[in-house]
């Protein structure tokens, strides 16, 4: 081991793509974390920097040195990292996990490449082999792992944010067994961020500013994921698999979060009152114990604004009487409960600590 | 007459409400028009005051003159003013409307108070007794008014932004026969400036920076709009009256501009990828003569930021294999073809003007 | 009192003023502060209100009662308030500080309205009689108060959001005697909650986004305080008083955040990189200790981004060579450094506390 | 020639650098100018395509080819092009715009290759050898070149963004003498498409959204343009040369637009008030008669808002009594009269056709 902390109970984290938005937050989020500490980064880009070279934010932890991703698992075991996050692109991501799950340090992913447990869905997804390891990972949408399935574990997938967003507000819903099938429309709306830092014509400030657009329908890389948790959700209730769901993502002028309005039937209730309520008592059931989802009791509170800088996600419903639909509506920051902050929270679960530790105060703003 | 105007082609224009986004906008582009001449505004607030006042754009048209909304049509007969545009609160433009008819002065109505046929619809929504010239009026979606229809006529209901935006994606496929009852899903996503020039918190930049969320559901101001035109297509079809839809609107960090996502269902056809042929062909047949509707082959071509400041509406479908819809996005600058562009084009053709005139350009952007 | 708190050592807070953004954050920082508890606001909008009707992120101290302002004193006595943040307007602030003083309550002023030494200047900025207590205020810029300066302070005028970071900058070059008097020109660039949460229309959404004007030129609100502490440095420099000074400030499209660049010579000195020089070091011994104010090599390093949700300021200076001027940037977060998080560090301060409690995680945002 | 014309009058234009913001935006404005056609484009990234395909907004002209930079000579010649617009990189235009000159075509160049009368400022600036044919250029400030100057002129050297909003509100002062030698500061804050069409990732929308920084301090590309100008208007008072000026420019969160703060003493003159009224009797005098260039009577009235999307400058001019100095304060819109806008204005007098023409309405904003 290259350097020794003192301090007996510092768990030692690693993050693999420091450099992105993901990488980026999940670092800072470590960086003030109580028990948690930053000491080793990888990044072609950052290849031979400190941590502190990247952000003067970060000089708490300005010892921990970058690496390229080739010397990952040999920097991670030099430093005596315990935990790895993974939030890099999904090939590099799946190579990493399989060698740290084999060498034994815990690892979430932030990519995606290892959160899907159909081969097939994988590979139409993501365009390279599915990784071994994957169907040893646990899929980390926090507030609906079973509880204490968390602890332990060695290798967890981070749902994306879409995903998250549109998860957090579905699955209850589903395993409440209220959806009619075929009757979902997700209408999801992003920032920037969700895009990753990538220098992009497409991405940059004069070309995004004032303008808006569906940027992607029916093949958004994180569909998959809804659709084998909400499968998985409407199986209990005697469905067919094969979940049908209409969803287009847009991009808007915003850096973050992702607010998603999603539209849906419920089975067996005409009255549509009734049924937005019967929404609302799942979804309160659902969330009652977490610190994280609040359920509001419509669906034009859920402000972006509120979530911002938080590990927050906030749900609300409403019925529809015109088209006779519920109206739900979700939100959460991108890289707070989207990515970086439900990683945290997953971290805190794998190493039995309190949940909301490091995240209470969020990086909340108005 | 206080005032004579020599060129002797020109067509004298009043407005009312010329301190609103919409009014401002419509005398804006009338002064830069060839054959239309601002003589006369009203606003309660600008009373006294002369036109270049406002702003120092409009010193071409420095003479006209503001007075209060009491005084409008006494003054609109004082100055020989032949069009009003009315751009005010619903409730004094359905008085101005009738008074200006009773007048014989044209009268284009950018408010909403004359564009229901139901007197109990118009009583739910607006809150105020049916104005009893409404039935006169003619429904000013351009492109959709029968040919020659707009000619000579005395009062025009101008759709509001979002009626325009929904019902230029809408009706054709309507008309055609395409839309399987029960199956649309409308998320529309609009600027600042569609809730108005008004002193509120909610509208602060302070408040909207960075925000986002569902404003209205189920009971959006211009929904009645777009339900009577759309049930009077659908009634060719041998529908029961009583089209539903589902319409939620949203507020973004933007200033100008609509963009609506519409999701629907092809009668009677299950395959998605000929349903959002029809579509498509549906909409390229009825805009084929258009100047300012454009239909694209893809729903992900619409940029808000390509009809910002013009006339022009964006129209794009795509199929949506995973959930069997067809979705449909439709764009334009609520300023310009939602409101104040299409003013001016409908008062072209109510004149015998080229529908394009004084509209080529576009419409400036502020 | 009305009601008790079990916790011995928790410090007993109101909020006068917490509708406003100042109060409002001041209200969320103290929320979430391990010491301080929020037992009371008063606020003649939310009269009769709890705290957490607000906003639901402010559950934790959701007890806490709101009252009109005319009955803050008797509540804070009810309530045993200990320190009362006085966020409202400055008129209004004045009247509670007396009050407050007389009851031997602790307070820190957000408004200004304690700010000034000169009775005289006092009148011609804020129009109403100077308060007596004021004098008896110490001027909260806290790296600049006297060591121990604020332990057990009864009165704290905390600076504006301009003043703060235009003397953070300036303060310590002058204090080392580096500015030419009658050299110095800042040009401050704010967002829109700097002007308040006012119900206006200058200040709408529709009105600032892409916008951008100088808002106030030679008469800005906070000069007198800036040029009250600059007069007193340059004094102990045997310069003559009347610091000269150009100030202008202008609206940006940001919710958040000030950044001002100064421009000035250093006496006495021909060579600019020298002179650049000796404020980089005037400004780095000023604030060595200091965890909350960094000084960066270089001007452009200063980004608004890295300090927004923060209570951090950043300083930068470089030699313009062309013009043979040193160029000082300094950036803080209005609500931040600016207002509310120099209030919590004040008050940490007051009561004996470290320094940074309740502040290190900021409410960091990027 | 590959493509005959019918319409006598027309002149055929051709733009080198199509793909960037000026050149799309000098395309579009020649698209819809009623003297001009555009019949080539050229732009490596866009070889072998037609103009339509860039945009279906400049469909009227879709029947421009566009070809590789070094093809464009022979294109030109092809095509019979008449005038050439230069908006692509400095030393490509500084090629081509000696080989156009060399064939006897018109051109105009709006990279700043040719801006420069000392071989050695341009070799510091640029960084490639001076071009010969630079001297013959005419520099193209519109309203501040000779009268009848522009008229059948080869080359015109277009000023850069910033060089035109600083010198059309200095070189009035300048010119009338009223400029303290030394005295001059100037703020400038600019949006993001002054930084060019290129996929960096300092400019991408999450990096510059809530951002603000000084992005140049003492080396900006167009102060030399800035200071050859103001050198040469205060030699005409006796002054030495060699102007000193310091200029910090900032980048900002828009997409279009600078607006500069100029801070100057007036010769002479211990009256500031005074001063500031000599400014503004020069500024009025010197604009009396333009279209384009609009004098406020004061600083504070001019809104970037007011100029974007057209060619205009607004300018004006204040006292700041604190600290003895006048205030000018100018903005204009970048792509307008910052480039594409005065390109059209040039182009205009150099084939005589009136000033205005092509202009009136306004540059649209996307």
């Amino acid at each position: 081991m290259v350097e020794h902390v003192s301090e007996g109970t510092v768990i030692r984290v690693g993050v693999a793509g420091v450099r992105g938005y993901k990488g980026f937050e999940a670092a800072r989020l470590m960086a003030r974390h109580p028990r948690f500490k930053v000491v080793m980064v990888s990044s072609d880009a950052m290849a031979g920097h400190r941590l502190k070279d990247l952000d003067p934010d970060l000089r708490r932890d300005g010892m921990a040195q970058a690496v390229g991703y080739n010397d990952t698992i040999s920097a991670a075991k030099d430093y005596g990292v315990e935990l790895m996050l993974l939030a890099t692109e999904p090939e590099m991501c799946a190579t990493l996990g399989g060698e740290l799950f084999g060498a034994g340090i815990h690892a979430i992913d932030l990519s995606g490449a290892h959160a899907l447990k159909s081969a097939e869905a994988h590979a139409q997804t993501y365009g390279f082999p599915y990784p071994e390891v994957a169907h040893r990972a646990v899929f980390g949408l926090t507030e609906h792992v079973t509880p204490g399935g968390l602890a332990g574990q060695k290798l967890v997938a981070n749902p994306g944010a879409y995903a998250t967003t549109v998860l957090l507000a579905l699955l209850p819903i589903a395993k409440a067994g209220l959806i009619e099938p075929g009757s979902v429309v997700v209408d999801a709306k992003a920032g920037s961020s969700t895009a990753g830092r990538k220098a992009r014509i497409s991405l940059l400030f004069s070309e995004l500013d004032s303008n808006l657009y569906a940027n992607k329908i029916d093949r958004h890389q994180y569909t998959p994921e809804i659709l084998q948790e909400l499968d998985a959700a409407q199986a209990g209730h005697g469905d067919a698999p094969g979940f049908k769901l209409t969803l287009a993502t847009h991009l808007l002028p915003l850096a973050r979060g992702v607010l998603a309005t999603s539209y849906l039937r419920v089975r067996g209730e005409s009255d549509t009152r009734r049924a937005a309520e019967l929404v609302r008592e799942a979804l309160k059931k659902s969330y009652a114990g977490s610190p994280f989802v609040q359920v509001l009791d419509s669906a034009e509170g859920v402000q972006l604004k509120r979530v911002l800088g938080t590990n927050r996600c906030l749900i609300g419903a409403t019925a529809d009487l015109w088209g006779e639909r519920v109206v739900v509506v979700s939100a959460l920051d991108n890289l707070g409960k989207g990515t970086a902050g439900q990683a945290v929270q997953n971290a805190n679960l794998v190493f039995g600590l309190p949940e909301t530790m490091g995240l209470e105060a969020g990086v909340e703003t108005r």
